[in-house]
């Protein structure tokens, strides 16, 4: 797997976050801005890699020479994996994906209840797992995982890394979220590999597109 | 109420979606971009009112002289609507403010279950009702409320409008989420006061503005 190969190589980049709508209005998301995988993208690209993001709803420019598949939900997203990875070389899976969807979504409003109590619950069921499922069937290709972990970081993201059959899992902090900088641990099959400490993401995400060569 | 009073009027514009997080990164929320709130506050200052916008997370410029109060939740923004309400004399209403909140606030990332089951619940609890609130001491000052419906929505408008106080009700269907143009109605106690079909947001936000002289 090189730069000299007669095609370049093709690199699957994930980003942002999912959103999973309970009706034409309300949904569950998270706080991802995408800002990593844009910049993985983006460095992937520079270098010569035929580049496909596929991206949840960010506010985020399309890095050029980019090709930018769009998606809203968890299930989109994994639909958008199954077209575009076959075909490809590599993956970095940084999107941040909703593990829940609402189990059903209601066709109007989903109303203030009109009496009686002052809860409610929203029934939710699990999304696939989609670096589980794209990397059962990973063959030769580079499959990098990210995980972001509040505690007991690099114990739960090493078993994550092992469990899913991924290559490399990137670990962050919560602090990294819709932040430019952030600290990350890059952990391989053996153990960590480096550590980068609140460093700018465009220059963390160069050091992850190293991981192809 | 004119503009030749000796201080400017103070108007209070809210906008955008609110955020209701379940753990440090994942939330609850809407789609609203904020655009007909921002497009409110921007053409009020235009006019020479002193205007405080209340606004959620949104991706939207501070209009030239306009007062910016960031908020997440609907509690923050309850809590910024008790602080600048008093002092103001008029109210747009254009916040998507969530109904609901999680009962609880996990402190660490809500774990996929290990075992058992493919699916969980979310225990929710109502939100206080911002427009009721703040419009139930509203004495001489104009209140704007807005309405998203789905179906309905003239006569759930018309009610909203009574049973909470209000001056005026905007009402909106869902497609003017996130859109730059839109259909709306504006409802007085009386009944329909006017209808504007797909127009700019920015000159509907002109004729919502008009509503203070």
């Amino acid at each position: 797997m090189t730069l000299e190969d007669e095609k370049p190589l093709h690199v699957i980049v994930t980003a942002g976050p999912t959103r999973e709508y309970i009706d034409p209005v309300r949904y569950l998301s998270n706080e991802s801005s995408g800002t990593m995988g844009f910049a993985i993208a983006r460095a992937a690209a520079e270098r010569g890699y035929r580049v496909t993001l596929i991206a949840g709803p960010v506010h985020q420019e399309t890095p050029p020479g980019v090709d930018r598949v769009d998606v809203v939900s968890a299930l989109d997203m994994l639909a958008a994996l199954k077209e575009h990875f076959p075909g490809a070389d590599a993956i970095f899976m940084a999107a941040a994906v909703g593990d829940f969807r609402p189990a059903e979504r209601f066709e109007g409003k989903w109303k203030r209840k009109e009496e009686g109590g002052d809860g409610t619950t929203l029934a939710l069921v699990e999304n696939p797992d989609l670096l589980a499922t794209i990397a059962a069937e990973k063959g030769a290709r580079k499959v990098i995982a990210f995980a972001l972990e509040t505690a007991d970081g690099e114990a739960r993201a090493a078993k994550k890394l092992i469990t899913k059959n991924a290559d490399y899992i990137v670990l962050n902090g919560a602090a990294a979220l819709n932040a430019a900088s952030s600290s990350v641990t890059l952990i391989d099959r053996k153990g960590v590999v480096w550590k980068r400490e609140d460093r700018p993401k465009s220059e963390t995400a160069g050091r992850l597109v190293d991981l192809l060569t």
